[in-house]
């Protein structure tokens, strides 16, 4: 019997378990050297190749093009907030972008955004609770955007842009990828700027991997302190201060990870194959009701409520008494969240679905909410 | 035989060999959860605990009196050297802050501060290779500076202010103290502010140690980017946004540590025993040749050379085949750097001089250089 629980946390959450477990031998003496991954100087030889493998697992993992960047970043996701707009907004604020706003994290990174240039949400799924992605007639760019950004995936709300939002040519379209970075294979050129804080899909909190367009990058202002232009991490690849060493170990290992199971389309096969297992059961039965619409459910983080809150309480104590950990919905939605990311066992998914129905068997006199969303 | 080596470097450096262990088991499954730290949410009990008790430790080790804040902010220390100036200068770049210039991040800190103020270098070692700390006639404080700053150690030229320099009352004083944080006991009141990258006595790199007047931090300016307000931090406890989680639990690890071995005074002790086996035997003799001036020298980083360069790139590699990693010196100085951390162990000292014994019988015939520094 395995001493771990299912981690249904929305992040930081599950990494694959042979990672934690090289983890636990590398932080004692990684290769030989008779050091361990914390205490190796960034600029050693063990680091060197620690940070070289990092960035070509992930650009074989990816498929990224050469004339990418790949970078590991220290402040997590929410330090990309403002300096994606500090960067590539005019120094007198006169600049307009467009920002979708389809869930918690790209509706901070619009407050940031409004500190640097004239915001327009071009599309919007706040007022139903973020069950969607705003498509077709929902949708409005400005006329010359700086550039088009979305939250590819809502880490809160469950929901996932299928596809892409339809950016005229020449438009930087810029994503927040943190909760399904590496899901799946992603078609790179489409955008000109993808980041992702590591804490979901590829490891520790804090470290964020940003792919860019090289170019891109070098249109950033110069006249920022030199930690806030990406260019000084492009051209120090990643190196100009101390970077998080240990982050960019782990995200290294979950990229070798990744390919031992056969890259990103075994990663998508499973993804799917878990994210059905659970949709397929909030499909069949009534008593619980998922958020997000059919056709914009994202297969990370699946949203559902109970008939009461009382009952989304009790769901969630009692699931973690049979080692379901961590379905407590987010604070600004509530009901249950499970977070089923790139290294969480479809076994857990199953175990979930099996808890559900004993859960709905208990009580299945509660009455129902007349629609998703309502309460 | 231990299968580890004794490491040298300045940072990420070596930890405590009992933090190490208890990370690795904690990797996997902290406190009987299931999970591993780097698998917690943030806002979960779990980590509730861990960031809780690093707080306590943190303040109880360092005597840090209750009107300061203690934060653990993500981006290393490189971050604070824009951040400090971004918070505290005002908008129109008016204000004067003094700077002292006594090492390699100090000049860093200098070229950001630009960025946002006049700076007045009110003392500099620079042109004798940072071989000591300004003080006396040397020092030149404007009339009314915003604040003063100084590097408490240079990491990379070893250098160290044994006293602090005089203020006028009523002007803060901001200390990088990076490099010997918690080696010895600290006066926190006669400070604003201190930070630290965690990665040379704390923990894991891109982790940021702050300590600092609440009343302070609150006058910063309020126009700037979320994460880049210090007051966003101390509202939101370190965690506005997901903080480096696993940074925050080894940072807390080794505060623990230090407790269990007697905290500061007794550290101090350990770490005057390291520094004098190693300063004493330079003293004693005069094939290497120490660089910082005798009474200015830093018990964490002690920076030596050999007659000549050629001798310097020999003993770094003779040294590591004997065990003894990381002294090659920074590539701005060269020749050879002994960081002796709190977590390094005096038998390292120990054998250090050893092998500096027989390097030197082996090598005496080369010619000495005139004096430190030069060659």
């Amino acid at each position: 019997m395995s001493d771990r629980v299912f981690n249904f946390s929305a992040g930081p959450g599950v990494l694959p378990e042979p990672v934690l477990r090289q983890a636990q031998q590398d932080l004692w003496n990684i290769h030989g050297s008779g050091i361990g991954i914390l205490e190796h100087s960034h600029r050693g030889k063990v680091f060197d190749r620690v940070l070289a493998e990092a960035e070509a697992d992930c650009r074989e993992v990816g498929s990224i093009p050469d004339d990418y960047a790949v970078l590991f970043l220290p402040g997590g996701a929410s330090s990309q907030f403002y300096m994606i707009p500090m960067n590539f907004c005019a120094a007198d604020k006169s600049d307009t972008v467009d920002y979708f706003d389809t869930g918690e994290w790209s509706h901070k990174a619009i407050a940031e955004a409004k500190l640097f240039a004239n915001v327009n949400v071009c599309g919007s799924s706040k007022a139903t609770n973020y069950d969607h992605v705003p498509k077709g007639a929902e949708v409005k760019l400005s006329a010359r955007p700086k550039y088009v950004y979305i939250e590819s995936n809502s880490t809160v709300f469950g929901n996932q842009f299928k596809q892409l939002p339809a950016v005229p040519a020449g438009v930087p379209l810029i994503s927040d990828s943190s909760s399904d970075i590496y899901s799946e294979p992603i078609d790179v050129r489409k955008y000109h700027f993808i980041y992702a804080g590591a804490q979901k899909n590829l490891g520790p909190a804090s470290t964020v991997l940003v792919i860019a367009r090289k170019d891109y990058l070098e249109t950033g202002r110069a006249d920022l302190p030199t930690m806030l232009q990406y260019r000084t991490h492009v051209k120090n690849q990643s190196r100009y201060n101390t970077p998080p060493t240990f982050g960019i170990y782990l995200v290294g290992q979950t990229f070798k990870w990744i390919k031992s199971i056969g890259g990103l389309k075994a990663m998508a096969e499973r993804n799917r194959a878990k994210a059905a297992a659970l949709y397929d059961h909030l499909d069949s039965q009534s008593f619980f009701t998922p958020l997000a619409k059919k056709e914009d459910r994202s297969p990370m983080n699946v949203v559902f409520k109970c008939p009461t809150p009382e009952l989304d309480d009790l769901f969630v104590k009692q699931a973690e008494k049979h080692g379901l950990d961590g379905l407590k919905g987010h604070r600004s939605i509530g009901g249950m969240r499970a977070s089923i990311y790139n290294a969480f066992p479809i076994e857990g998914v199953r175990a979930l679905v099996e808890f559900m129905k004993t859960f709905e068997r208990e009580h299945r006199g509660a009455s129902k909410p007349a629609m998703a969303g309502a309460r």
